[in-house]
Formats: structure tokens, C-alpha cells, sequence
């Protein structure tokens, strides 16, 4: 098989270097004689493995001691529910800012748990823009402010950190994390699916301030509270042990670039070359999202002719560049660039798609 | 490395030959470019596999149509939460067989819930048994009655189906699923978390008849209701797609070894050459749990002499027998003995314990 470049949203591309490590280790990792699929959770190998794992991700990130870093399952959508069930703690309503179809979803899982207050829709922009943060309401008693720092499907990212005061900040970033330098303690809680920056799907990662655990609603079940997972080192029950190996060479793999500042760097080139291409198209494609939150991750774009989608899709589908087709409720087209999309990939589509424009245009 | 034994309770043992393909597939799956965790979940390449899985676990099974089945995260901890949440269904009671820590914890969780009959408690003889049928107190308006078909720390296995009449029967097969042919049309409900004879961790199957799904208590997170698992085929969000793949790869080695026939034929000398050690160890091996129901899958056996212990897990490592230690609650060793576990395994265990035995005896 040729090289191919798969700009999938997610499960999305992962390094090479990673997968290829993964493979030799598959069946006998280590010498143990043992695959890691067939470890047991509680020995010393997969202890191991799992205390390394967490350990690069506080180094890669800068987590601070006081902030638990948990290993779950059920991906972003079950995090819509267990942050408001664990958040809350005794109070009545909580702040969403609404970007997009992601926020949308959180902010209706919420509210089965208490009462939302949208501080700010992105509605009237048909969410290609962040609304102006001098219109936001927010509520100084809210329980905590929820954002989606990157909209995987709208592909807006904000370039800022939400200014929440004390209410504790909440954002899903499961298709920005470890792209870039975040300054962790500025957030309450942070989660992440780990399909795109991370891993493969499986594994949720949350990283929460320990004086926010330990409030749960009643009623719940007891998977659904942090404190379970926090007191038991994400042991309480089984954990993805497999999904949590893989996302420890991820870590590895991003030390070896650099680290975040590394990654943002790449990443912010591979961005910019794409964003170039499609402004420099003379409107032969067209992104919709305004320049200032225009995300690095995920880059929608249309062809000014909808009647040519298909043949783009097929013959980028040709030249090995894959799952390009925008989301369906946007439309058009959407790269995924996330930190295993190597910059010569981001060159492929780029040059592919001027030379489609130069044919048809 | 020598070939080594793993004993270990789950994650366990998968096929060599699984783990072999799965190495080999790794990295470039099917010539696509792409390993299997690179996948979109609504890709073409996953759908099939995910709808092959699908397809070789009915056919193993023999499941009828008239059921669900679904592949979810949370292992069986969260189906404790999701099968009252799901099977209520308006009633307020639900029945439970307390036969060990499984069991135990099944119970627990549910009380978070409803009202939970105890139909027979396995207690007084240290759950070693199965109380007598004649003792259990059934409740004719129970809404289910829950199981644990074999108790994966106590080794405590159910040779029969209870009969609830109808009221719908729930088991938590995680530990024997696959183990023996089952027939699915006595049950509402089975559950089970994939690592012991399904897959790696990270995945849970659930087989749930249709007429059961879709009355989840209210106030409820969204995604522990099985009616949006059923109604996505189990897409509603990101599926664990690499543990999905490797249960297809571990049902279509199943379909080699004659299916569950073949599989309990199998199962059955390998636990009869195990229990045959024990009970000729002249009583320096002995087996708590009562000869009627003693499991296939894990066996718990005691040194006559607890002193010898330490001595037992460190000569029995040093031969490559892994993984032997028992649960902390029950003591002394484990053997499980899994689908995956060989013949030859078992052999060699039984070869060193006569050896042990006969030097330390």
C-alpha cells in the first residue's frame, strides 16, 4: 500500500513511530511473554505502564499536584453527564457557552442534571464565529463555566482562555488537547476522548482539581462519580488497559517533538498552509469560520461549486488523501489536523487541491 | 521468552494465533493504509468489521433476532447501574441471587435504584454453594431476576439455568461467557465485560431482548440508556473500535476450535485435569467450593499448609506458570482457565503442583 493521509476527525491518524512500536511489542511485550492486552490490570507490569503513562501526561501538560489525572471510559458523551452530576455540588445551575454542535450536545445532557445558562450562542454567526466576550452573561453563582475550546465539526477554536473568575472552568477539549501549551490551572476540569490527540477510542481522560471531587449527586450510579475512580488510582473496576498503553507512546512520541511547544509549532505551520491554500484559491474553496478562530485541529472548507464535491472526493480519494467529506451537517469538506498528520501530508492536500482548482476552476 | 503460562483472573490469556494476526494487521489492516485504531467508527472498513462481530457472535451463540446486541464501555460495574436503570421499567422490586463478590456488588449497586429481594444468599456456606432452589423466595412481580452465572473470585459456577418463570432473567456472564453453549432465549438480559473471553478490556457486551429496551428511569445520563445504543447500533458515540476488532478476530478463532461445543469439550478436561490434581493431592490441594458447582473457568484452590504459599507462587512463576496468586478475599491460589488458556498449560500446572506436592508434601 502506498502512503496514504487520513485527515479523519476521529479515531484519526496516529505517529507511525507509535504504531510501529506497538507492533513489535504486540504479542510478547517487553520479554514478558505476555501481550498488554492480557496483563492484569493490578500487576507490577501494567501498574507500570499506566503510572508512566500519567506521569508524561502531567510533565507534557504541567499539571499541577493538586489535580487529579483519571483514566475512564465512555468517551466525551458520558463526560456531559458526569461533570454536571459531579460539579454541581449543591447548587442549581451552571454556565454553557454554546459553539457549536459538541457544546450543543453537553448543554443538553446537562440539563437532565440542573439548569443551564447559555452565556453565549454562537447562533447568528451560523457558528463560524466565538461570541464577543463583552456580550457573554455570565452568572457569578453559577456551580461552573463550560466551553468547548475546539468545535471538532464547526472547527472553531478559541484563541483565548475563558476569563471565569472563581467559578471553576470546565472544557471538553478532546479535539485540541496536547496540540498546544495549556495552563492547566486555570481550569477546574479538564476531559478529553482520546481519539484524535491522544489514543485509540476507549479511553477518557480527565483532569480535575481535587477540591472539586467528592460531591456527587445522589441517586447515581457509583461509576459516575469521580471520587470512585480519584481514590482507586482509576483502578475501581477495570480500566481500557490497551487504550491506556498506546496513549503512554503517544506521550512519548509527542516528548520526542518537543513536547507542547514543539507540537504547537508544527501544528501552527501545517494551519497555516492549509488556511493559505484556501485563501489563496480566489474563492475556489472557501472556509467559512473567521480568521481569529480559525481552529489548527479541524479546517471545514467548501468549494464554491458544490456541484464538483464529488469528483474532489474522489479523486483526492485517489491521490491517498482520506476523509475529507465534511460533516454532514456542515457540508463541503473538513481536514483533520491533528498532531499525528505529518506536515508532508498537510503539503499533499494542499498541492492536490491547487491542482484541482486549476483544472476545474 | 519461554513460553509462559498466564493464569490470571482478567485481563487474561487471549489466542497466540489472535494476537499473531493482530500484530501482523497492525500497522496496514487489509492493505487500506491504516491500522484498525486510525479508523473512522463510520467508515466503510469499521462498520464492516464492527458488523462482523456482530454477525460471529450470534452465529456462536445462536442468538435470536428478537435481540439487541451491543457493545458498550464500563465494563460489567456499570451494567450493575444500567440493568436496574433499564429494567425496572416501572416496578420498584427486582430479585437477586447473592452467590459471591460479584453478585455482591450487583446487588449494592442496585439498591441505588430500587428494591432488591435477596432470593437466596450463598453466606452460610461461605459461598462455596449454591443455595438449594428449594430455598429460594422468588417474587412473582419482580421486575428481573438477576444472576452471576460463575463467580470469577469464589469459582463458584451455576450448572444449570434458574428458571424465573416469567419474570426475565439477567446475567452477568463476564467470566463464562463463551466458555459452553447457552441457550440466549431463556435470558432478557446477559452482560458481560470482554476481558476474559472476549477481547482486551475497555469493552463491555450486552444482549438484550428488544421488549426490555427502551424504559429507562428518567433523570438518567443519556447514554446508560440501552434504547440509544440499540437505536445507533451501538455509534451513538465513539465505540472502543480496537477492543470491537479484536473480539472478531478472538470469535472467528472460536468458530476454528468447533464453536462452543467444541469450546466446552475443551473447557471441561481441561478443568477436569485441574480438579483431579487437587482432589488426588492426598489433601495438600484443597478446593472450597462444592464439587456440583465448581467453575470451568476459575478454579481456588489452598495449600494444606498456608506456610507454603510464598513457596508456591515463586517456584510456580519461575516455571512460567503466571498469575496464580488468589483474590485477596478468598487467599491462597487461582488458576483461571480460559478459552484461550491451552491444554498444555493446564498440564504443565497440574505436572508442577504433583512436583511441589511430592518435595514439599
Amino acid at each position: 500500500m502506498a502512503r496514504i493521509f487520513n485527515f479523519g476527525a476521529g479515531p484519526a491518524v496516529m505517529p507511525q513511530a507509535v504504531l510501529r512500536k506497538a507492533q513489535e511489542e504486540l504479542v510478547d511485550w517487553h520479554g514478558s511473554g505476555m501481550s498488554v492486552m492480557e496483563m492484569s490490570h493490578r500487576g507490577k507490569e501494567f501498574l507500570d505502564i499506566a503510572a508512566r503513562a500519567e506521569a508524561s501526561l502531567r510533565t507534557l501538560m504541567g499539571i499541577p499536584d493538586t489535580y487529579k489525572v483519571l483514566f475512564l471510559q465512555g468517551g466525551a458523551s458520558l463526560q456531559f453527564a458526569m461533570v454536571p452530576i459531579n460539579l454541581l455540588r449543591g447548587k442549581t445551575r451552571a454556565d454553557y457557552l454554546h459553539t457549536g454542535e459538541w457544546s450543543k450536545k453537553a448543554i443538553a445532557e446537562a440539563r437532565r442534571f440542573g439548569e443551564v445558562n447559555v452565556v453565549a450562542s454562537g447562533e447568528a454567526s451560523g457558528f463560524t464565529d466565538i461570541p464577543a466576550v463583552s456580550d457573554w452573561r455570565l452568572d457569578p453563582q453559577a456551580a461552573y463555566l463550560h466551553y468547548t475550546p475546539n468545535e471538532t465539526i464547526g472547527g472553531v477554536e478559541f484563541p483565548f482562555i475563558p476569563d471565569a473568575g472563581a467559578v471553576p472552568l470546565v472544557a471538553d477539549m478532546s479535539s485540541t488537547i496536547l496540540s498546544r501549551p495549556v495552563d492547566v490551572s486555570r481550569f477546574g476540569l479538564i476531559y478529553a476522548g482520546a481519539q484524535k490527540n491522544i489514543g485509540p477510542s476507549g479511553l477518557t481522560v480527565v483532569i480535575v482539581r481535587e477540591d472539586l471531587v467528592g460531591q456527587a449527586l445522589p441517586g447515581m450510579p457509583i461509576m459516575l462519580d469521580y471520587r470512585i475512580h480519584a481514590d482507586n488510582e482509576s483502578m475501581y473496576n477495570t480500566p481500557p488497559t490497551f487504550p491506556i498503553y498506546m496513549a503512554g507512546l503517544v506521550f512519548d512520541w509527542l516528548k520526542e517533538q518537543g513536547g507542547l511547544a514543539g507540537m504547537a509549532r508544527i501544528n501552527e505551520r501545517k494551519a497555516r498552509l492549509l488556511y493559505d491554500a484556501i485563501e489563496g484559491s480566489g474563492g475556489f474553496y472557501i472556509c467559512p469560520v473567521a480568521k481569529a478562530c480559525r481552529s489548527w485541529m479541524n479546517v471545514p472548507f467548501t468549494l464554491k461549486d458544490a456541484g464538483l464535491d464529488e469528483a474532489f472526493l474522489k479523486e483526492s480519494k485517489a491521490a491517498g488523501l482520506l476523509q475529507l467529506k465534511g460533516h454532514r451537517s456542515v457540508g463541503g469538506m473538513r481536514a483533520s489536523l491533528y498532531n499525528a498528520m505529518p506536515e508532508e501530508g498537510v503539503a499533499a492536500l494542499v498541492d492536490f487541491m491547487r491542482d484541482f482548482a486549476r483544472r476545474r476552476g
